[in-house]
């Protein structure tokens, strides 16, 4: 039997077929049109899910499972919550696939977990017990590993760890959800953007960064300067550090995981940073002389969310 | 069959035989003897166990397992990395339990994660999924149940959610563990009682602790102040609830578990703060229009310890 990944973007809905070994065996894409609104695009998935099926020379009858996933929040029936990006708001994604699909199991999770159901079926957690994923990206999403299934709560709402706060009230800006302080608002992508143009505006500065425009500073600009030892992004990256320590000696001391991985586009830069995170991480736990979980890297590129979704169970 | 719970504390160490409805059928207690030294006192408890079971008019075969709650830190194996108010570090309580009683299952855990398996096998929580519980104490401890099971690590020392970082730097005083802003330097006994020290020294006041001497001031005496509205007990209390609720919030976030529950000492004030409580709780989590976690208080009294020690598995 096979399964269906179905990785749903704000620009594209990538979908596979995916055998037992992993291997993605036929892939078709199409665009998101969220602009058509979530009915439309619905449908445009039913069909696609179809003629994914018929261009493998397969019918629906070699497919077991279909899973999703969103860039938002789903319960386990597939209601999602909210896709922001995709303006989606208390729509029955699940109900719409179990009812042209009546014969396949629909799975339909938040796209965090899925990259870590990923890792954990094929790359860089494979197979252990207890792991917890961080994709530092825009945001900071999370994925749970527990007794080697994935972990979202009672509702299918949890992990969501870019939201634990760790400095009340202590940062320059608001988070979305409405918190100051929340993890993500210091080791995103975007945290460390906001706070590299902080710095750019308000200090006296004339380093690598200067008289870039403040819409193009990147995370990766920004960890450049970094290696080339500028002050303000070794500033810049040297918060991001701390906090990253601070947050995942929390997960640590409350997890106590065999793994952490981190994901995202800031764990390119993994290699810069990693032995000053390591450092911080083993002085800030409370059990400082025993071993603790390993911080690695995730692996999978952009088909983890193909792979991922197609192993969600 | 029958498991023997055991409750290891500062002063007494009390030993229980529990049926399988939960119920104890005999007891032994003796005093803990620290100045004595883990040797001693290991053998006192293998002493314990044969003369509660020679009490009980019963014999070894009838004992399924034996169970151990400390104040410290074990793995799997029933090693103790320390026990600080025992003066322990580095002691092997489960070889010496394997040793003298090779027939039983051994297993030794901390003393939060044996309250939390009492509360969830006959008490606040009992049968839920997923469930968290905060032991308000001298410390904060935590419990965790996932999938109806004790959760507490990969490798045995993970729970330890007092540790959880919630608001870097802030705190006037360090915790234990080496860190400023652990959740229970703001949410345990020692906390409140700490803050309203420092504010009785700092600020004019002429309320209800003024005169009382500073080793006199008890959590008891501040929520009675905070209830008959006396500034200082108020501003203590409003300052507990908040970091309480912000704590709760993480873990809402992170966990999505159907209930927290919450005992030590300082939940016999739970009617005073539970509304506020509720109310902030709600307003710091992400998702703050669905259902959340119900926050109750933890129903066992003095026998949680035994009971919860003989139902670890």
């Amino acid at each position: 039997m096979m399964n269906i990944g179905i990785d749903v973007g704000g620009m594209t809905i990538k979908s596979g077929i995916v055998d037992e070994n992993c291997n993605i065996i036929e892939t078709l894409i199409i665009s998101t049109e969220v602009e058509k609104g979530f009915e439309k695009i619905a449908q445009n998935m039913v069909d696609m899910i179809n003629n994914l099926v018929k261009k493998a020379k397969l019918t629906l009858n070699d497919i077991d499972t279909i899973g999703v996933g969103i860039p938002g929040v789903a319960d386990e029936k597939g209601k999602i919550y909210f896709a922001t990006n995709l303006y989606w708001v208390d729509v029955d994604l699940g109900k719409i696939l179990r009812d042209n699909f009546p014969s396949q199991k629909i799975y339909v999770e938040n796209d965090a977990t899925v990259a870590c159901v990923a890792e954990h079926s094929f790359g860089s957690i494979k197979g252990v017990k207890n792991a917890i994923m961080l994709t530092l990206g825009t945001g900071v999403g999370g994925g749970i590993i527990i007794n080697g299934e994935k972990y979202s709560g009672s509702n299918g709402i949890g992990s969501e760890i870019g939201h634990m706060v760790i400095n009340r009230g202590d940062n320059f800006y608001e988070c979305s959800c409405g918190n100051n302080g929340c993890f993500e608002t210091y080791c995103s992508a975007l945290a460390i953007i906001k706070y590299a143009q902080k710095l750019v505006e308000d200090e006296e500065y004339s380093g690598k960064l200067k008289g870039i425009k403040k819409e193009d500073i990147t995370a990766k600009l920004i960890f450049e300067g970094y290696e080339e030892k500028d002050d303000l992004c070794v500033k810049v990256v040297d918060r991001f550090i701390d906090n990253l320590s601070t947050g995942i000696a929390n997960l640590i001391n409350i997890f106590a995981p065999e793994f952490i991985t981190l994901g995202g586009g800031v764990s390119n830069s993994y290699n810069l940073y990693i032995d000053e995170l390591y450092k911080k991480v083993q002085e800030k736990i409370i059990f400082k002389k025993l071993p603790f979980a390993r911080i690695v890297k995730a692996q999978l590129g952009n088909n983890a969310g193909i792979i991922g979704a197609a192993m969600l169970k």
